[in-house]
């Protein structure tokens, strides 16, 4: 199978070794400008992994739009930009794959809702969710993730090709629960770091417990399938996301917390803004989401915000 | 309110501290021949916690039971032995409050049905269930438990008077799925440490997500709620069981893997012997706890099995 890996960066890079390991026929575009794709020319390496000479490294948008699967790993907010960039090729029969967590902020879109403004009938968009370190991935520790579409065959196809014995995936049935699912989980790995940074870390059980739960019930209210946020896409990369040293938005909210520096923001950050939105268009009370929101964008007291939330109690649990 | 505390092991002593602190009249039972009360009728101290002197400490069952609410927290398998013990007594308007997580294997019972065959309809029984570690509730992290029984104005005597700062409760809405979530909890403990000693601990995301759904399921068809499995009583503990160092089911299973000695069962290798008999009797398809089970008892091959458990994939997730 021809397929086109469009981002460079930690996750994209992986997605093309992965790929090719399996035996497709397999590139990996980057711009001309990015840092990540200078590497991969120069030494073909990252520092993290070594792409094999079977692998294209092309910073030609028009030529990485050749194969008939493109999977598209870059940050949320640029995708826009991306399809934008795309839209004079004017692409028709292709599978798109999301293997991306988050939404657009300025419309509080999903990311295939995105996709179809650009897309015709006759392209495709599938997405691919949930756990794993591309660092235990790398060492041969595998992990179980989820491709979910609208089109049955499109998730044929896709989990057909490729799963092995270091990813297996399982069929996804609800896309709004899983896009949601997936983008929450970065909220949620905040909320766990700020947690670890006030040294209340036994709270990630109630964490856990209650963030699912409101999850659940956005996703509900928007349609979806309330259990999709006990699934991979959002429970099952709570280790990744809520316990692992690994992750970047738990991390992130830990080094907010400590007043440390963080050299670039977390997807959380910004996912946190666009479910503050969907909680008001869909009535739907987020309080771990509200918490996350009020610390960062509105200067509250961390302690007091993260701590009240778990004294909301002498309440029903369901 | 006077309440005694029947069992003085990690949990009963926390317990008795924990009730004396918010202003009840407590004493704490242990047998005369326990090791644990006597070091505390001698020292006052386990070496974790020391008791003050307002918290009366006894062996005599019948000096115990003189209060109106009593807390039992002893190994699952001598509830009944206990309850035997009490029957000559003839208790009548108790409270009981069961703060201990199993079931009996050689009826599959859950504990509050052991109770209903020792108690009249005078006597009330309680459940309190939850994450939180000893060890960190006496350093002032706080966490969220539930207390659930089918008694309303029980529930809200026992959350009045027991809630504050350190331990907030919730109302439980179901007790089949509180105490079956509970029980279960610890058997995902066990596969989550074997995972550990395997080195496969990323995969503790994927059996966070598999583990509550086997685990909703069984609630589901023993007539819970399907969502309990998701809450405090299950979830919410798995950052206590799934990942903490102080988790005796985890480590268990870590240790069980690594051919390492362990100086007693935990108690989750009873209870999934009682979860494969409710797998039977409900036509519940447990996975993970045949996983455990057939590595605990049968001699299979953990690695093979556990990671044959998230082979299972390429099949729908709900």
């Amino acid at each position: 199978m021809k397929i086109s890996v469009i981002g460079c960066g930690r996750w994209g890079s992986f997605i093309a070794w992965y790929l090719d390991r399996k035996g497709h026929d397999v590139s990996l575009y980057g711009r001309a400008s990015s840092k990540h794709m200078k590497e991969f020319q120069e030494t073909r390496t990252n520092g993290l992994i070594t792409l094999p000479e079977s692998i294209g490294l092309t910073a030609n948008l028009e030529e990485a739009t050749k194969a008939e699967v493109i999977v598209i790993s870059v940050n949320s907010q640029g995708l826009r930009a991306l399809m934008t960039e795309l839209a004079p090729l004017v692409l028709r029969d292709k599978i798109f794959v999301l293997c991306m967590k988050g939404m657009e902020i300025s419309t509080g879109k999903r990311l295939t809702e995105v996709m179809a403004e650009f897309t015709d009938a006759t392209c495709k968009t599938a997405v691919w969710l949930g756990p794993g370190h591309v660092q235990e991935f790398y060492k041969g520790i595998p992990n179980c993730m989820v491709i979910d579409s609208q089109e049955e065959e499109v998730k044929e196809l896709l989990i057909q090709n490729f799963s092995n014995d270091l990813i297996r995936f399982y069929y996804g049935n609800d896309l709004i629960g899983n896009e949601i699912g997936g983008a929450a989980k970065n909220v949620i790995g905040i909320a766990a770091g700020m947690l670890d940074g006030l040294h209340l870390s036994s709270l990630k059980g109630a964490l856990m417990s209650r963030g699912t739960r409101e999850v659940s019930r956005l996703i509900k209210a928007m349609g979806g399938n309330e259990l999709s946020a006990y699934g991979l896409c959002h429970l099952g990369d709570y280790e990744a996301t809520v316990f692992s040293p690994f992750s970047h938005n738990r991390t992130f909210g830990e080094s907010f917390i400590r007043g440390e520096a963080y050299t670039d923001l977390a997807e959380g950050y910004y996912t946190v803004k666009a479910l503050m939105a969907l909680s008001e268009t869909y009535g739907v009370d987020l309080p771990i989401t509200e918490a996350v929101y009020a610390v960062l964008y509105e200067g509250k007291d961390p302690k007091e915000t993260l701590n009240g939330l778990f004294v909301r109690s002498l309440k029903e649990e369901f």
